[in-house]
């Protein structure tokens, strides 16, 4: 027996790689296709658009197919509504519930396609009606459903649109399409990222840079410090660690004088760590200690100073930690949502375990600039379906200062 | 004007590195030392001892080379008692409070040497004294102390004593000193792991096996969960996606089926994930879905079934997280820190935060196994003072069935 | 003005990645096109054709982009001859020569389709005709080119077919396709690597070992002697360096005796490695030295014994070198090339230098498995087209004991 | 029974860490030590000297203890002439022949201590006499051995001097004592190094740089070719892919005109790369091609104008190769060696195989920096026993345009 269904592919089918991850999959499956239709946008702006005829030998193996399918963007060409049903109890989704992608999705309810809002991965979509009995869909996490929540199950009345990648000739992203690499020429490739935070700043768009501990140690503080105070980083999401070292270089910076010109006594390290932690404590947290007139420079100051709002999220390897660091994991992530929410361009700074935690919050239309020595967390942090996401396997203690020429210089 | 103090080194001060790091102290902060006495031991058991009379140009210069030596186990050789001052609030230390190393530490107070408990680095030591007016001393993180807390503060009275690295001809430990290596023979430092477990074991000793997620990725949950099973790890210490990823093959395995065989199909990875937090969720926790037949294989399941405590920390990056997950970064560590002080072999495989949080918490005599593909990671985990740490460069996926293998061929 | 040109896609577009590339293309390169006609092969054995109008603003851009298309395997409907044009002297191409891919190439001539014999990458095609006035192409380097040979050039009448992946339901080299990861069980991946390599010998096919010194540093010397010993490889690629490391173990391994058993003294071994040279240097070679008696194990014995022909490619790092080894990079890369295309899987085991100077000789269509500890290695060695490519990012002296296993249990 | 012999430690025996090295030597290799006499030296130039009676079970084990502590500085204080022995053939040694470390070495002849010239590590030592008789001693590499050189054997009348590692304070390279580090400051270093470069200049000496082709590729060719042009690079050693790279640059910079830019159309590159290698044959060589005019810009082409020799050392995975590539490995060394022996300061610079065919050659007193992005390969290169020896994990791409800003604001 061969069972069929008809899907749709539309928008940006080549461009996103749709096309031909929906071909492969129905290989792979063990499927086969006829195209029944297929029309090329003839320029950027029209859409292209495909019809496939899915063929399997049984019902289940034809389920497996469009569910995978389905994934990846292309859907049935004869929708339903959405299949709502209530979370069991608080936490608990229903049966069968639809996990969301980072791609920009809609609902189809009452025979309408409604968008769900802040979009991100392994969440479930809940839909309400406001005053008006009008539907809207938004996504949460398990930890945060509660009983009764109406959740979409199963997979009709769904859209998934990856977004296309940009062309070479597009903009400030246009310029890296093939991911990451070591071997591209440095210098351009900063001057590209400058101008793409530029571009963002121009557009009235927020920066949320994500830094790891690395940052400082390489050197890059007063950099990134004057990035902060110039307006270039609107929000700032670290840990503990960084917030620590930032701070040290204040504190134990002029008593030691010489260290960051002559990388002198590197020995004393630990103990400034934990004195400064316990001097912060002392002072009552970070603001209160600049506010006294204790801490007068770096990264944390200037973040107080120009009112660019920071998340400090805790982990188990933390010292102290700091009266700011968020400890709660749940309650950190929630922070960390708001700030990657109201992103459109991310820089994760030499960092895996912040980057991975903001990626998990990134729609895939965000922009993304992955910055690490280490080139597999820059392949880790770039696998994850955005379209705008460049990586750049550098040093941090390189990129920040040369970053910040080019973006001084170009004003 | 010429300063100067003697100090003693005793002990392993050679096999310690202690006297090459002392004159190299010295030397580099531009102070001079004559040799007053020095005796090698002549045997295994016979200490040494070295008297050294160092020399500065000022008293400032001479405080802090001999704050060094200290840190490095030099001791004055005209000890005083150690000065307490009590904490002026909660989690707040007097100024000046003495840090700890994680090497064994001694606190002279009423004229005798009392060993600190629980030595870990980066900690107050708190004095009190029990009914009979004996004092005794142990390590406090920073967030613990209480207001009145008596802590020990400058360097008086203080005697840090770094183990012994262990020579090529004595036990299990003694194959590998050079620290990391991915030019070393595979098969036979697996076996040396083996025989250091086995060891372990038949002393009464018990052993912290510290996992990361990759170790299930690469295959590696059998024969893990084996180990378990047949008593050769006795803690286990986790994040959020081990435990996940372990009940996902447990949930989704069999319906898979050929999955783990022929690596079919691994794009629906992240669906099964996020629907395994699900049903854990809905039984209402790991333990539950044990005891309800829902889970019936895995690491998860031996160490509930054999007894096995578990402590699954929380990070920002986690799904869901399951409800035995430990989301509070404080309360995690503290459940860390009784595991580490608890075991005498710890074995840290495929994770660098689980790792490190492991790491901060134990002393320098512990003995410790860190395997990872990663040779930054390895590196980054041995370089810790620790006499007893051995690293491998190495693919976890092959190294925990060959050391399986090792550990149940020995019996 | 716009120009517009009709090209044609067969064979394997879809699955080869052919058709997503030349779409692509086009986009990147500012041109537009219309699909005239596009048939998917219902079945593996059907083969699938699309044949697009391609359009750019101006001749020059058309004439890049159908030159890139061509790169890739779309070939302009309406075929000329290839032109063929005589080299003006020993080692210079005329100007304006045909570079060779790596994949299946074929030349029309008098208006025939000829296969281009032993076609790699970066090469000349030469056109010879044979006695009965038959025309036969080859490759060629260019620093064999002959003054006269004749030479194709321009892309007139020149057809390359980029081979298909394989699916994961076909034969052993179908289980990796995502190309390399750290994250797949490595006990079956190895198991799915020594399929692959039994089913090649079972066809009659040859394997080629390219081997790294660390190989033998890691303990799989001996494994690999048996691999040799037991018939399952054919070809030896090596440097100076292993083969004087497989020759130390030979030669001082009896005398250091616990060596390889304690890992004790590793201090000693540069003195063997330069006596070992020296020892062989006195025997007269390799074979002079397993001849007489003085070399009797090891892999070098193995091949010597088993008539398994070895390539030692000398290289700038070598000490010695050793009798046999092929100082000359030209004449080492002939060696090689021989091997190469004698070669129907190819083991690239630990080795950077040999293994990309293996690759540079394969066609695409060669199945090969990289292994390496360096994920960025095997990212490398897998980037160059192959459709058969396999890469594993593991540690070699796990890796070879594993295979071994799994290929002696098969039996 | 047990045997004893006496030995000396001079010079900077803590410094170096000869003495660590020496105690840990002893104990390890089962034997016991007493210390006869101990003087530190008080000031840097006064010298420090040790004598230890070194007790062992049996002569052989003494002999083993002596011979290891031989290698690492000790020296027997009752010491001898060294013993000479002829050559048996061209390319043989006499058995037991002394096969030098990289550590300045004197041989004792006629009573006299003799430096060794030229030295490095893995040769044979050859004494020959001028016309007055008097004996001079010098490295020879196996390979140029010739029948009758008399050649030192055996450990008698060998004195091995391990140099002092630079303290902090002393000029330009006391500044990086503990090795490789990422999380150190990137700019400072940077700074330090660029100073070491122009204490290097400002004393006459010569500066080698040791270049892979991901200088070129990451863009940092101007800022070398200008360090060239400035005299800041006295000597360049390189392989065929970075000449052909640099040439291409030269080449198809200006047709290609926006892609060092704009990073545009990255697939054309190895077009260019085997066309660049064509036109360069056909032109008679890289020489030939600049005086032609050809090629005007680049490394090469600054390298001809300054008159700066250059090195071409082939591989076996080279395309062309060029005319000025020497392909034999043997007499590639024999130029590398040369270059090896002039320098002063050594740059190795993104290439680990170059590197290591230089370093090889070095004596243990020459100063070497080597940058690399991969920690693995700055750990390998600086673990060759020197003295002078720094390590930085960056990125090529930005460290040579900032460390030619730092040389060129100095001056």
């Amino acid at each position: 027996m061969t069972v069929s269904r008809e899907v749709e592919l539309k928008g940006h089918i080549i461009d996103s790689g749709m096309m031909q991850s929906c071909f492969g999959i129905i290989m792979d499956m063990g499927g086969s296709f006829e195209v029944e239709e297929f029309r090329i946008g003839r320029s950027k702006t029209e859409e292209s658009y495909a019809r496939l005829l899915v063929e399997a030998d049984d019902p289940d193996q034809l389920q497996s197919i469009v569910h995978e399918l389905h994934q990846n963007g292309a859907n049935p060409s004869d929708p339903n509504d959405a299949r709502l049903e209530p979370a069991p109890a608080d936490q608990v989704v229903p049966k069968g519930f639809y996990s969301t992608t980072n791609h920009p999705t809609d609902i189809r309810i009452d025979g309408m396609w409604v968008p769900v809002e802040d979009i991100e991965m392994d969440c479930a979509v809940i839909v309400e009606r406001d005053d008006d009995g009008h539907p809207y869909a938004y996504t949460e996490v398990l930890n945060a459903i509660e009983e009764g929540d109406m959740v979409v199950t199963g997979e009709a009345g769904i859209r998934v649109q990856p977004p296309e990648r940009p062309r070479g000739s597009e903009g400030a992203f246009g310029f890296m399409q093939g991911g990451v690499s070591s071997e591209r020429p440095s210098e351009t490739t900063i001057s590209n990222i400058a101008e793409a935070i530029a571009e963002t700043k121009a557009e009235g768009g927020d920066v949320l840079a994500v830094c790891g501990p690395a940052l400082i140690h390489s050197g890059a503080r007063e950099d990134l410090a004057r990035l902060v105070r110039e307006g270039y980083v609107d929000l700032l999401s670290i840990g503990n660690g960084f917030a620590v070292h930032d701070l040290e270089r204040d504190l134990y910076g002029t008593s030691l004088g010489m260290d960051t010109e002559s990388l002198d006594h590197p020995r004393k390290g630990h103990k400034h760590h934990i004195y400064t932690i316990s001097e912060i404590i002392r002072a009552g947290g970070i603001e209160q200690a600049i506010e006294d007139g204790l801490v007068d420079s770096g990264v944390m100051y200037e973040c107080v100073q120009n009112d660019v709002p920071y998340v400090i999220a805790g982990s188990i390897r933390d010292d102290g930690p700091l009266p700011e660091t968020i400890t709660d994991a749940v309650e950190a992530q929630n922070a960390i949502r708001e700030q990657a929410h109201q992103a459109d361009l991310v820089l994760m700074l030499s960092t895996l375990l912040h980057s991975v935690a903001v990626g998990n919050c990134l729609p895939s239309t965000t922009k993304t600039v992955c910055v690490d020595i280490n080139p597999a967390t820059v392949t880790q942090l770039l696998d994850r379906g955005s379209a705008q996401a460049v990586g750049m396997v550098t040093d941090i203690g390189t990129f920040v200062p040369m970053l910040a020429e080019h973006l001084f210089d170009e004003r």
